[in-house]
Order: structure tokens, then C-alpha cells, then sequence
């Protein structure tokens, strides 16, 4: 980047602890996702296949090869685990992800009533092979209201007890439910106290798919803030806002290290 | 899918005569057109070439070709035959569908003043040599709005009677006309007498170019109820939809029967 | 096209000095970029590659060559100049567009406090070697808003006087800044006095990343408008528009000479 001659907020290589990169396939074609991965895959950590689209993927083998290769992990989205819950199959899930050499998993209770004491059986069960990505609000915007703000803090903190690596905060694709209010707008006071609380912003993974959540989170916590539910086709504009080549975070600079500094 | 150990709703193999999904080409590029046709090409049943992108498409023969390999269907949006109505070109029309070996036509009174009469007219002309498929609604908002409920199933019964194969129900591409209001907001109203009227599901196909529509008529119709408009890249997006392997739709399992069952 | 029997609006063809077609390139992986070209380049006048995603660009030289051997200009977003202007490096700017053989450069101050006469300086500099697309409008909404329309009028005669080839009106990639207000409504009363300023349309180049901003403008001022900002996966889409080969735009036929004859 120095050959540029620009001042460029850090960012640590791959494998990172911080600023993880994490797009969501819905489906994508397979030369499609090989391009973007050969592409763009220094700036992409994970890959989650959204909810039940593995199932349905024809070229799934193929997909997860260009992953190793390219040294990029992945695992499939928290609905398809609740989907097998919900049928009392989560052997079948165990063995899904063995089958595809999966080392994380996402346990969630976005969509099916999991009691917080089961979900953190689950996460203490799997995390004997797995590293655990556990995630904390609803997908039902109604549902989601109700969450308070104590409450999440509460849940984030039992999952992570429970054996979490890290928790992500829910928003869907839309960013319409879990931590966003079902207009749209973010829950900022939320955000605010999960920042400062203590837990750690390298245990917190933020599902952010669209330009003004990713902004507004890289402007609150920094470039290196952990992202999730990144549209496939948006790794690059990711990362200028992470290093300060858009408008909207263009006055980013020195803001990369982990830590909160007040919002602007 | 068996191997998955869950238990999902049934799907007909192609060729299907309910649950089709028809996606809408608007220009993509060549490698990606067959890049997404090989790779999802089981869970598509028809490409329509929307409006009039196929005069501006380099590479319309060798789509064709591509779909024709994979045992896909295609026709021409119903724009294009409204374009050579409207300069008195019918003949043309017919020829250029011809030379492209066209099995079916979309006849359709979105844009221009067709009276039901005409429209009649040319669906029994072209019906001798195609399958019709008529669309019913229309493209500007504010016309769409002051067709009534009645006047719908009337003209509906019209094109059947003058030898459509499926009717097909306006939401352009943007869910904003024909079945929708101008906000964006479904007739649902008008939806209910639409699937209670007897009309038969498989003679419908619903525009759908949204998640929230397409959730919605799945819900309400099942897991094979005919969707059109789906953007190119959302086919598997949407076979998640119809296997209940996405939050929106995750309580789906047997309502895959044709038939109607009431709303939720 | 008169294969078609269908009578169109005219075109001229490349290079051309109206109806030019910018896309804006924001981080697509390098074989769909190929594909694009090949399959769209003849509705291409120039890729802009937006904001500061060059930087992050893996496959850019392979890009740009691409670009040269379809006979399509290209330029860097005006806002990674900002950039460099910010740090007081315009000279690394300047190198690095001698490196990648830019033949244009866009000059803008939407991000950061530029005065017009700093401005029209580096108009000045720059287009002894380049030719300049020079930005007008600001890219935070609520600064835009205040800029008032005889401001608008001004700052293009002086850009212009400066050395700019051609002036750009800001719309970003949202439509809710620069010519459009914070909601997404375009100042139509603005657009019409640029239109009728005697300015000439072959000097105006007007962002304009949605259907409806699009559909605006060639109904406004024809089908050779020039456009800018268009997503890379709409040249075909856009150029049916100019066609009047799609509903909203389907009455377009004589409207193609340059020129404004009112609003419809």
C-alpha cells in the first residue's frame, strides 16, 4: 500500500484476530464465487453459507476446496442448525459439517424457541471439535423489540461462558431485525454499552449488510471491528471504508486500534 | 436431499407443470448467464429475457443455445411485443421468435392500449404455433390501481378461454404495479380470490421479484406455486424459500399440496 | 438493429460525444469485469473505477488493459484524489495515474474543503496532460441541500472556463445527495435550468445510479443524455431505456437529437 504514498489506517494479514472479513454466499454461481475468492480473498476471512443454501448447492465440494486453498474458513448459517433442532436431527447436523470438514459452526436462536440454558449445551457440546460462532437476537422483528438491552448483554455473556470464540450480533440480510429496530435504524444505544462493556471487540462479530451500518460501526469502533453478513459481491467497498477511501469514512486514520473512543 | 436426514417439502422434477420458478434475464453477461444456468439450472424452468434486452444482447444465440442444452425454457418479456405492436410489426415479431426456435410468448397489455378484444385476438393467432403465456396488469402504477378485483378474474377467464397455457399476474421488477400497490404493498385481497377462484394454480404465475413476495405467495399457496421475475441471481435463494430452509418460510413442510388452505 | 423491423431512436457510435455511458466499477472481481466488457462494451464509453477501490484492486493493470483493447476510457473516482489532496500528495496522485496510462482525470470536492479557485487550479495543472472531468455537488446531503441552484450554475461556468472537458453532477451511488435531495427526489427545477442554460448537453455528464434517475433524464433530454454512475451490471438495462425498448420510456422515439424541449 506504501507505493501509493498514502497514510492508511493498519490492518493486520490474514489470519486475523481483528477487523474479520466475513461475506455471505446466498447462491452464488460456482466460477462466480472462484472469481471473487482469487479476486478479493485477501480481504475475506470467512465465508457463512446462508442459511439453507448449501443444501441446495450443487458445486458445495467444489466451493469449500477454493476456501482451503485460499485460506478462507466458512460454515454454514444458523438457520440450517435450527432446522435440524427443530427436527430433532442435530446428529445429522454433526455429521453435515464432519462431512465438510467444517472446524466452526454457528449455533443460533434466531428463528425456533431454544431455551438460553439448551443453546449453551449445544455450544459447550460442538465446541469439543468446533470453534463456536454463536449468535444473539431474533430474526422476527417484533421479537427482536422485546430483546433489551440488558438481555443481550446477559445472553452474550452466557454464550461466551458457555464456550462462544466469538458471538455475532443479528441483522439479517436487510438489516431489519436483531440489532436494528424493524425500520431500519440502528439500536444505538445497544451498540453504545455492547462497546464499552468490557467483553472485548475482537469476541463480537457485528452482522452488518448494508453501507450505512458497515460505515456507521467502522466510524463507532475502528477499521479493525469484526463484520458479518457482507453481500458476496461487497469485500472491496468493505475494505476502503475500513481504510478511509470513501466519503463516508474518509476522515479515518488513526481510529484502527481496538478500543472505543466515544461516538462522533 | 434424503441424505440430509430432514424431511422437506416435496418438489416435482422438471419438467414440472406447478412450482416453476422463472427467472429474468436483463443483460447479464455471457459466462455468467451459463455460469449461473449450470450451476442452479435445477431449480429453473423458464429464463425470460426481460423487455427488450434481447436486441441489445451480443451474445442472444449462444444463451439460447445454453438453455436449450439444460432443458430450460425461454421467451421474450411482453414489452418487446408491445414495442412491435405499437409500430404495426406483428409480422416481425412473429419471425424474430422463429429464427430464435421460441416455443412460448408472452402476451401481454402492460404498456400500450390493447383492447382484452385485440389481446384475444393475438393469443388465438399465436397460440396455433406457441404456448401463451398472457400477462394480466398494468405497468404504470397509477393505471394498476384503478383495476378492480372483478375486472382481474375477468381478464383472467379471457385470455384462458382464448388459449393462454398460464396467465400471469404483473409486479414488474420492482413489485410497485399490476398486483401491488403503487407503496409496494400486496392486493392481498385480490391475491385470496385469485387462488380460491378455481382458476387452478397451475394455470397462474405469480411475479415475485422480492423475497417478501415471494415469502409471501409461498406461504399462502405452497411450496409450488408457479413464480416469475425472480432476478438472475436468485434462484437457489428462492428453492431455500420453497423447502422452508430459510427463516421466513422455516415452518413450511406440508403445505406443498396444490391447493389453498386460507392465509395465515 | 433494422434487422428488427423495429424503427429507433439513433445512437451514434464509439467514440462518441453524446450518450455516453459511464459505469462505475466498485470492486468486481476480474473475470465478471471481463465478461461485462466483452459482452456489453459497445454500450461502454468509460469505466470509472470507484472512489478509492483501484488501491485495493489485485487484478487493475489486467483490468485496464482489458479496458484499452475495447476501446473504453477509464479514470480513477474523484475521491481517492481527494484523498491525496487531504495528505498533500497530489503529486503521488499524479504519478499514479501516469502509471496506469489515465488519459482522463476527475477533480471533485465532494468530501473535503476545496475552493473553487484551489479547484480550478488543479483543473488548470492537471489538463495540460489529462483530459478533466470535473465534479459538481457535495456527497453529504445535508451540505448538498444547501447549495442553491445559481451556486450549482456558477461552479460548472467556472470549472468550465478552468480547462474541464466535461462537468459532472453528483448523485453518488445512492441517488440521495448532489442533484438529488437527501430523500432521494431529484431537484427537478435545478435539472431544467441546467438543461435550458445554454451550457450545451455534450458538456453536462449527469450521475444517475437508479432506473428512475435514468428514466428521468432521457425522457428529460433524450436518449443521448450523458450518464454516469451506472452499476456495472446495468449498460444493457440503461441502454433498452435509450431505446425506448422498456415501459418507462417506451413513447421515445424523436427525442434523440440534442436538445431539451420541456418537461413532458
Amino acid at each position: 500500500m506504501n507505493l501509493t504514498g498514502l497514510v492508511l489506517p493498519n490492518r493486520e494479514n490474514k489470519p486475523r484476530t481483528n477487523g474479520l472479513t466475513i461475506v455471505i454466499d446466498n447462491g452464488t454461481p460456482i466460477q462466480f464465487f472462484k472469481d471473487t475468492i482469487n479476486s478479493a480473498g485477501d480481504y475475506i476471512d470467512f465465508v457463512k453459507f446462508g442459511w439453507g443454501t448449501s443444501l441446495v448447492t450443487r458445486h458445495l465440494g467444489e466451493k469449500i476446496e477454493c476456501l482451503q486453498e485460499n485460506n478462507i474458513e466458512y460454515f454454514f448459517g444458523g438457520t440450517l442448525f435450527e432446522k435440524y433442532v427443530s427436527q430433532g436431527k442435530v446428529d445429522n447436523f454433526y455429521q453435515y459439517c464432519k462431512n465438510y470438514d467444517c472446524r466452526f459452526i454457528e449455533v443460533s436462536n434466531g428463528t425456533i424457541d431454544i431455551t438460553n440454558k439448551e443453546k449453551a449445551r449445544f455450544i459447550r457440546d460442538f465446541s469439543t471439535e468446533f470453534s463456536i460462532f454463536s449468535e444473539i437476537g431474533k430474526k422476527d422483528g417484533d421479537l427482536a423489540e422485546l430483546q433489551s438491552d440488558s438481555e443481550w448483554l446477559e445472553y452474550i455473556h452466557e454464550d461466551l461462558e458457555a464456550g462462544s470464540t466469538k458471538v455475532i450480533t443479528e441483522a439479517r440480510e436487510s438489516g431489519t431485525s436483531g440489532i436494528c429496530s424493524k425500520d431500519g435504524t440502528l439500536r444505538v444505544g445497544l451498540i453504545e454499552q455492547l462497546l464499552t462493556s468490557g467483553i472485548g471487540l475482537e469476541r463480537l462479530i457485528f452482522e452488518a449488510p448494508t453501507k450505512k451500518m458497515q460505515t456507521f460501526f467502522i466510524n463507532s469502533a475502528g477499521s479493525n471491528v469484526n463484520l458479518a453478513n457482507i453481500p458476496f459481491t461487497d469485500p472491496i467497498a468493505l475494505e476502503t471504508l475500513r481504510l478511509g477511501l470513501r466519503s463516508d469514512t474518509f476522515s479515518l486514520l488513526n481510529k484502527q486500534e481496538i478500543g472505543y473512543a466515544g461516538f462522533k
